[in-house]
């Protein structure tokens, strides 16, 4: 069965992104926003999975989304404006409350029962709010990924929301291929680490992970940062997990023989789709060492120059599908690294193919 | 008859003007220009109903209209130059009369008599020049609308072009809706005047109409700059028509019982259109009251203020109509005070229809 | 047969250039570059005929092509960088040689025989480079046009490259009907030619041809610049050649009584698709006096000029074509003059058929 959805080194396969296509499931929970995105004072519009979503925060502090468009004659509600937990749209008045129902028509006393657009689930695990935009009847809160450890006072950690012009796929298949990092990042990690050769992949029940380990030997510099090993040997074991399309979770494990308790480097990378050929990425870089004093803006600096390294490698692979008269003819080989972008390929099918099924 | 073409309010209706369908009638006069912008120098290119059409005025004085296309290898004649009353391609130097004949290929004798362009009648009622795209031998010049009164003495008025990014019905629906003054100019006409409620249509020999009565008290601002009542009870009636898919005429008749003359302010809104997304839109704004003095930049600024936000509003709708994989299929509920804009509609599908029938 | 292909002037004909389709062989040799546009520092990207091509120059000097789309996930190699003859993607590092085969993928040993990318055949007759993108096993670089009085000092030139959006047989067409001079740059070339009527065209083995002779009469303004003829009557003859699609080559031959030797003055249009609307242009200004002192900027002032004058038309004519819903519907009626580039239309055909007979 693997081997049917492999492409082989040497076999002949093509481009499977398609933008004419979308490639994104529905019944999953997405990233929507970062908590700090959503106040209550303001109307957030953000194309989510191709719909425009309208975002806002209640006066308890519950956040809402609900379709970006009024009923009425198609305005974006985004251009209207709050009126308590409600929001007023710019042209004729239509009010909509937080589960999208128009409540007021200001020129008639009753409101049609058809009159209301569709609301989406939200979740809000700081510093993330998840959104779900498939059948409502599936949504389970308790399955929103919870970051606590970034709620922990012995983390530190920093994030960004980037705009990435090309489908979230490529993003996805990047985090799982780290030996881009010496090409890509010759001038950021590059210098920093040491992925010469590809990690151990496997797949296990819709998760694709990886693991690399660097044993008994100095820490790479981005690791050692505020740390002051002094060259010490230590272990460092690299695990990649993409947990779901939106979601992949990156550890370092790094375990000094002089202490009990490993230091942990992270990273996430948080995917959710805007178009068939654009997506928005968060991404968080979180240790649990080296807070004293803050690493400040070094932390974030060394993420956010190296991520707009993978940016601008997306979008120029993303503009030659665009422009192609046919992407899916454009021919690819694979190599032995790309085993765990391979399998994120699968891992989507299995989540498409999934969704089909409790479709029908 | 009405009922089926009517959207319910709580029946299931959709976006009617598709971006990829044109939606105008050819049969009817349409405004091309103020009289103004066109003159014997220059040569005015302007796509009006999908057409390049070329605009300039004979030494007469009087206005001429051919397709802004030379029929030799298709360049715009607008990127050539007038010589007498006829133009010269800019490319090998094809000259066309005023009718869009071809009479001059300098590198030879005779001109086929295919060497022609469509010519387009038009008519200068003086500020306006208009245009039938039609067939020409249907084109009636005395139907074409004169607005005798701005040319009286006893007048004051003021008119813009402004180019809106949207399909004109967008514009037409606007226009006969007047509850979208207390949200849409909420800080202009919003604070000035009272549409909270519907109007009264009515629908007769393929126009829309609506009345709006304001009896027996004070006038609103808008209406009582420059003629100081005082706040000396009044009666005010609106009526609104839309006389065909070209034109909407607005009149205030104020009836102050202190004089036997009305006062009255009227509101033109002239819609051409450009594209199946886009319209040219002529407002003017006219009195016959509070002449003197003249009410100067306020009389234009006010009108061009609110003009704007309504610009913005339509091509926010019509945006995502173009953005939309198939805009037929969003949904649009209807309130009460749509029944205007819903006339329309159905006075466009008069139109058409009639144009159709004639055609056969 | 030729009336058969011929637009009458009285007959109905519309605009064969359909950006929907492309309309250029691939078995002939293209410009790819000026000389100096390729050093063996620089990685530089091309579209010609629709296809992305990355164009670099070996350590021996000699210049080489590929396609510019890595094998493995489609970055451009032209944003990696050279490694002795070789490039590096810049994305995961595998290596090209010049043939376009990969040599090397950092993380595995060996590399897949089909990791490869098209290469194309390179011919550098300096000052121009030549490239042939059909089969190459049909490529035979002595059929590259070398244009060898370049590198003769008894000559003085200049040349240019331009990028022109429209297709490029829009650019054919007007070097081969220069009655358009006295329209099109009339402030230019227009003051200093004399093209009032049509040349004699003849169309032979594939090439088109025209004559056009100025006897016994004094030299029009830009031959006679540095010549200093002072109106002294000489024979002048034009000929122009359009001897494949590429490459268009045009001769004054000036005979003064007075000397044995003709004066030559050349100008040479060399074209290549870049898409089904747009074209690389190359021109170059040739002529074997006037040598001393150098004729300098004039020398290339007046051309690129001129050739900005042509440029703004064609894409203006081009513009209209993108926009038409059928732009294969747009008539199009013809002139005694435009034999030439009906002749164009003719030899294009006749490439293409015997390309495709070449096929099967
Ligand atoms: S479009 Fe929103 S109230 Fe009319
Ligand atoms: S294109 Fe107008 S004269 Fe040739
Ligand atoms: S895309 Fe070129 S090496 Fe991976």
């Amino acid at each position: 069965m693997q081997e049917a959805i492999m492409n082989r080194p040497n076999g002949a396969a093509c481009q499977p992104y398609d933008p004419r296509v979308s490639n994104f499931p529905r019944q999953l929970w997405w990233v929507a926003a970062h908590s700090a995105q959503i106040t209550a004072d303001s109307l957030v519009s953000r194309k989510l999975l191709g719909v425009d979503v309208l975002l806002s925060r209640r006066a308890d502090g519950t956040v809402w989304a609900i379709e970006d468009r009024c009923v009425h004659r198609g305005l974006p509600l985004s251009m209207g404006w709050k009126q308590g937990d409600e929001v007023v749209c710019r042209y004729h008045g239509f009010r909509y409350d937080t589960e999208g129902k128009v409540t007021c028509i200001p020129t008639q006393n009753a409101c049609p029962k058809t009159a209301r657009v569709d609301s989406f689930p939200v979740v809000e695990n700081p510093p993330f709010v998840w959104i779900w935009m498939g059948d409502p009847a599936a949504a389970d809160p308790a399955q929103a990924p919870d970051f606590a450890w970034l709620r922990d006072p012995g983390w530190v950690w920093a994030s960004r929301h980037m705009n990435v012009r090309s489908n979230y796929m490529l993003l996805k298949e990047n985090v799982l291929d780290l030996t881009h990092f010496p090409f890509a990042h010759k001038s950021t990690f590059g210098a920093l680490d040491d992925y010469e050769s590809a990690a151990e992949f496997s797949y296990e029940d819709g998760v694709v992970t990886f693991v690399k380990r660097f044993m008994d030997q100095p820490l790479s510099p981005i690791y050692d940062r505020d740390l002051n090993l002094g060259g010490r040997h230590v272990d460092r074991i690299d695990m990649g997990k993409s947990i779901s399309p939106a979601e992949h979770f990156f550890t370092a494990t790094i375990r000094d023989p002089m202490r009990e308790e490993p230091y942990l480097f992270r990273f996430q990378h948080l995917t959710t789709p805007q178009t068939n050929s654009s997506h928005h990425y968060w991404w968080v870089i979180s240790r649990n060492y080296g807070l004293d004093p803050h690493p400040g803006e070094w932390f974030e600096q060394i993420a956010s120059t190296a991520f707009r390294e993978d940016k601008e490698i997306l979008e120029a692979i993303q503009l030659r599908l665009n422009e192609s008269p046919d992407p899916t003819r454009m021919p690819e080989v694979s190599a032995i690294a790309d085993r765990g972008g391979l399998l994120a390929r699968r891992q989507l099918r299995h989540f498409l193919e999934r969704e089909q099924a409790s479709a029908t």
